[in-house]
Parts: structure tokens; C-alpha cells; sequence
């Protein structure tokens, strides 16, 4: 991950400081610096404790500072998006740092003063205040998305154990289906002109079935056929 | 906001159910359903209690699951934004629901039985397993960034003339459809010990079924049965 540190100034609560690190740990970020926090966090957290927000940032290039204001006569304000962007570009360059003020109180004007942009997390202007952890979580959720756009796109088609149904397999299972409906009379129950064949071959398309898929159903349409011949 | 239902399955914590509550109420989330919480949720949480998915799920169109694997055999996976835009997107038509699983065992299958897709949250692979509070926080953010226009297009979601098919729906489909496989006897015809119908639910939950293609089916299987009695 590139060189981001996560500052708190002041946590208040020991919970909360627990809650930051895995929410770091899981978006890839590692550096946690605590500002004067009313309690020492737990040991696991392993975080570097300091005395003022200019010894958390000593050797900082870009620093952003967390806010619940959409807007600031002293700063720009950027969402937390546009923000993760910037953070990680200038990051490229010399470490950055992301200020996230108390549960209480947030950050002061002088917590402030070396920053450069403030950063805001969308929220319902009824409801804006996010539990500091949280507020965590969705900065490093979008500077691990900023940092690596693919990672947004990595997942998608599943991975198959067995082979997509070929075209052939597919048309052969049309053709079967079309016997079975001809045979028990389904083709004539159009419902105001759709096609029902054009219709099944759609969903099952978009079902994007496999090689066992298409067996199961094959093997379907033969037991209806089986029983139905040894009925007659 | 629109009509989305988060629905925690199973949750151990009461602290994690008050903390989804905070995150949703950040982000204008309004609907919480439990299914089975281990404990009762405090009372502040304005939760419905179910005893059942399938209870919890009632009366919705699209359905997401989250879940921490990058790709599944049966479902297609979408990352948080990706599935935050189609979740917007259907609910315009239908409520829409996203499952989460229990803090310790995440989802089972059973529980993914009514789904569409799967909604993972991009993490560090070294470290995937997101708090379950947090995995709410983020897909509740992307979904109030989805819904706000401003915040990106909205590609995704393929247009639909005709609703999805609710849970109830695809329930009568399947016992419909098991009923002719009972009939015709196909139960029996296991591959190596898969479960035909397990599997064939699978790829038709993947299919997204609307109406008019639930009734085609059934149209069919009714046709099936018909012929068969007719003969006999």
C-alpha cells in the first residue's frame, strides 16, 4: 500500500482505536498514529502514540483532514472519493496523512492548521455524524479503491469447474425442449404474440448455463418424454 | 431513500446490530429485518424480528447477498458499487433486500436460496473479513452515493418491462417444478450425489426471472402434467 498514515487525534474511546486498526488492516493501510488518546490503546493495535497533530504529520507531503462540514471558508472540500484520489497521487510522492478528529468533538482549528483539504463522507444531512471507526472504514475503503482501480473490477463471471454449454449443447437443448412443448401441446398458449420459445431461450441464455446444467435439463425433458410414451 | 431492506442474518452482537442501525440512519437507510438474532436488538435499534430468510426477504423484487468470496460457481459477484447502482435501480420497481451473515459463519446456502447475486466488498486478500457493522457502513454508503445522480451514472441494470419475480413466486416455480419431477420421475436421477434441484434452483435464481418468464414455465410444467393425466 502506498505510504498513508491514518491519525486520531484524541480517541477517546479504546473500542473505537480496536475497530480502526482491523478496519485499516482490512483496506490495506498500516500506519496508525494516535494523537494524546484518553486511553492507551490495546496492544494489538500497534499503533505509534504521539504528543500534537504536527509530530503525527512530521514528514507529510499532502494532509487531509476529516470534516462533517459540506463546506469551509479556509478549505477545499472534497468527498471522501475525489479526496482518496488526490491522497493517493500526492502519496506517490511523499507519505500523506488523513486526520480524523474525537468522537465528541472532531477536529479544532488549530488540528488543522497543517492541513490541506478537508474531507467529507456523504451523509443524510439529518444524520451526519458517523462513529469515528466508520468514518475510518470509508476513507481507507476508498483510498484501497483508489489505489487500485482493478480491484473494484477483479471479481465478476464465475469461475466455472465445468465448461460453459456450447452453442451446439445449447441449440440441441432448444430443439429437445421445442419436441417436449410440441408434444404436450404447449406451443400454441402464446400470451398475446410473445414467442414462449424466444422467451425460454432469453432466460435460459442469461442463465449462462454449464455442460451439467444443460444434462440435468436434457435429462428432464427425456423423463417427461419417457413417462408420457409409457402412458399412452 | 429508496425501499431497501437490510437484513442481518443471524447476528450475535447486539453492539454490531446498534452500530448497523447508526451507519444505515448515516446514509438514510431505514429498514432493518433480523432473522434470528442471537440476542434481542436494544430496543432504540427499531428492528423487525423474522424467523426466516424467506420471511425477511417477503414481498421483495431483487435480492443481494454479501459475502467475502471473490467468485461462487452459481452466482455472479458484484463489487459494492457496482451492486450499490443495481440495487437502486431495482428498487424503483420493487423493494429490494441485502443479506448479511452472522459475524462468524457469514451466509449459508440455505440462506442465499432467493438471491440474485452476491455483493463482495473489495479488501485486502491478506486480510478480507470486514467487521459486520462495517460491511453494512460501506454498502450502505455506496448506496447513498448510487442514489444520488450526481454522485455517477448509473450504468448496470438491464431495462425491465416486467417486475421480478417475488421470492413467493420463484417458491411456487420451484414446488411446481418439483411436483413434475416427482411425477415424471426425475428426483431420483442424482449426478455423483449433487442435488438436481438445488442446482436448477440455482441457475434459475441466476436468471433473474421476471413474471411473465415465471408464468411461461409454469405454463409449461401445467401443460406437462395435463398431457400426462390426459394420457393416463
Amino acid at each position: 500500500m502506498a505510504d498513508i498514515r491514518i491519525v486520531l487525534v484524541e480517541p477517546s474511546h479504546p473500542g473505537n482505536i480496536g475497530a480502526v486498526a482491523r478496519a485499516m488492516m482490512n483496506m490495506s493501510l498500516r500506519s496508525l498514529t494516535l494523537v494524546r488518546p484518553r486511553q492507551f490503546p490495546h496492544p494489538e493495535a500497534s499503533a505509534r502514540v504521539v504528543d500534537s497533530v504536527r509530530e503525527a504529520v512530521a514528514g507529510c507531503g499532502f494532509i487531509a483532514a476529516t470534516t462533517a462540514r459540506d463546506r469551509d471558508q479556509n478549505f477545499r472540500v472534497l468527498d471522501a472519493r475525489e479526496a482518496a484520489r488526490r491522497i493517493i497521487v500526492e502519496s506517490e510522492r511523499a507519505p500523506a496523512a488523513v486526520l480524523f478528529g474525537s468522537e465528541r468533538t472532531g477536529l479544532t482549528n488549530d488540528d488543522l492548521e497543517s492541513s490541506h483539504v478537508l474531507v467529507r463522507i456523504p451523509a443524510d444531512p439529518a444524520y451526519a455524524s458517523l462513529n469515528l471507526a466508520m468514518a475510518v472504514q470509508i476513507v481507507a475503503y476508498e483510498l484501497y479503491l483508489a489505489l487500485d482501480p482493478a480491484a473494484a473490477k477483479r471479481p465478476g463471471a464465475p469461475p466455472r469447474a465445468t465448461p460453459l454449454a456450447t452453442p451446439q449443447e445449447m441449440e440441441r437443448l432448444y430443439a429437445h425442449l421445442a419436441e417436449v412443448m410440441e408434444e404436450v401441446g404447449f406451443r400454441d398458449r402464446t400470451q398475446s404474440g410473445t414467442h414462449l420459445m424466444g422467451r425460454i431461450r432469453r432466460f435460459l441464455q442469461r442463465a449462462e448455463l454449464d455442460e451439467n446444467e444443460v444434462n440435468i435439463l436434457r435429462g428432464l425433458l427425456t423423463a417427461v418424454q419417457q413417462r408420457r410414451r409409457r402412458a399412452q
